[in-house]
């Protein structure tokens, strides 16, 4: 098993553990919670928490509650957002999503529950108490209204409309960048790290956090449905103003190894240490799903 | 002005500072947000913690940012049970609900970025840390999927029909009774009460919570809608068990008065300084909105 598998498995069977099931008709949300969380993906941002936390000279294992915090906050705003009144997507990575698979209200009260599990999660560790409060800090703005949500509702106002590369990043930078930011950083907080290694987790936050989504949207005109578990073409469909449509193809392509190379470049302070989340950079830059 | 004018005064203008505009276009979601803000009630649960508070010694002060947190939570769940998929509720007291008033999508950003900002407002505090996170955990646990949300979980699933005297409870002792249970511990843990105190805080807790809701589910079948700035009878006509249905009205009204007597007993431990909790729990137990 490599480190990449070896990581997930510790995320999931940890993230699986949070959610308890009482036997009983309460149960429905916590039910719609778990199919979520099981129908994951790649666990980019669980990761880079352990990663960054392990390349900081913290231990991996103290960072698991703050990585299924922030993959529990992640997990919830795509349930959110696949929701009729949102993107009314009805699958998720293949499978129905979870308003189609439970029903609408089931959907909504289980992107509630994971929200709030999460700070449950992170309260609940031993860390000393000052660690964890910035942590609760860091996730809470980073999710909120001038984070995660506020580039979810630049999107909404966005809708159908053309908009600027300028606007396009903004509203990146905040729907999924500010996410991965707080992966990177959390890794950090927890490992106590010092100025240096916060500022290159951040640079590297930024530059991944922007190629990431470049490639998504590159993702939606080369790849075929069967490869991405979802519709393709949606964008285009949608008359969405993406990178490759603002760019052009090439560019696009261009500045994804752009900002991949900065991203490594950060994080060479890290010395051999850093060479997971180099290599973790360029496999991310170079997907197709 | 007495002192509960007093307090709601404080907790109003705390709550509309925290939440910030950017004079930006994300800004519809932080608008939504303050909207229901300040379309509030009473301001129990908040007055709750701020009074325990002081009843144990701590200063009112330290325990805004728990209170308004606490509301925070409160509105979100609001907003959210009045979304379509929910109970559809055109109205809140007596103005448009917040996905009347904006849209959909909105309302749902709105609540979740109430829910994560009482979180950010917790963190950002200057208590003693170890304080700060056991109120996380506290009000995490209170509103999450074993708590308020289990409550909402199961009211969905009793829709239109009819339930035992116990399972009624059982719902809204988590429905109803978590947050109100969050507000009088929360104000003795800012406090740092002894156990004796804290005990009393949940006696009272328990009883004016099911007393609450019971003469919530009263003033539906004898109020008018324009003293409630909401429909009236929704439950006769919905076919909601409620405890007037399952009990009678006078023997429902003679609960209402059985537990508030044991939640004013509960509070003589506080002395002189309980007197402000007793009388609320009867002025709670005679209102007529």
């Amino acid at each position: 098993m490599n480190k990449i598998e070896e990581y997930i498995s510790l995320i999931n069977s940890s993230l699986y553990e949070y959610v308890k099931l009482m036997g009983d008709e309460e149960d429905k949300v916590a039910e719609a919670m778990l199919y979520s969380l099981k129908n994951g993906g790649k666990r980019v941002r669980p990761m880079l928490v352990l990663e960054f936390c392990r390349a900081c000279g913290g231990s991996v294992e103290s960072a698991v509650p703050f990585a299924c915090a922030l993959e529990m906050i992640h997990t919830y705003s795509l349930i959110h957002d696949d929701l009729p009144c949102m993107d009314d997507d009805d699958f998720r990575r293949g499978k129905p999503s979870c308003h189609k698979q439970f029903d609408y209200a089931t959907a909504l009260l289980a992107g509630d529950g994971l929200l709030t599990l999460a700070f449950s999660v992170m309260a609940g560790t031993e860390l000393p108490a000052e660690t964890v409060i910035k942590a609760v800090k860091l996730l809470a703005d980073c999710a909120g209204y001038l984070g995660m949500i506020g580039g979810q509702t630049m999107d909404l106002q966005h809708e159908g409309k053309q908009i600027s590369l300028e606007t396009l990043k903004k509203t990146d930078a905040l729907k999924t960048g500010r996410l991965i930011y707080a992966a990177c950083t959390l890794g950090c907080l927890v490992a106590n790290a010092d100025d240096e290694k916060f500022k290159a987790a951040e640079t590297y936050a930024e530059n991944i956090g922007l190629a990431f989504q470049i490639v998504d949207d590159l993702l939606d005109i080369t790849s075929t449905s069967e490869e991405l578990g979802k519709p393709v073409g949606s964008d285009e469909d949608n008359k969405k103003s993406t990178y490759p449509s603002l760019l052009g193809i090439e560019h696009s392509m261009e500045m994804v190894e752009e900002l991949t190379k900065k991203a490594v470049d950060a994080v060479s302070v890290f010395g051999n240490d850093g060479q997971f989340l180099a290599d973790y950079a360029v496999k991310l830059s170079v997907r197709t799903k």
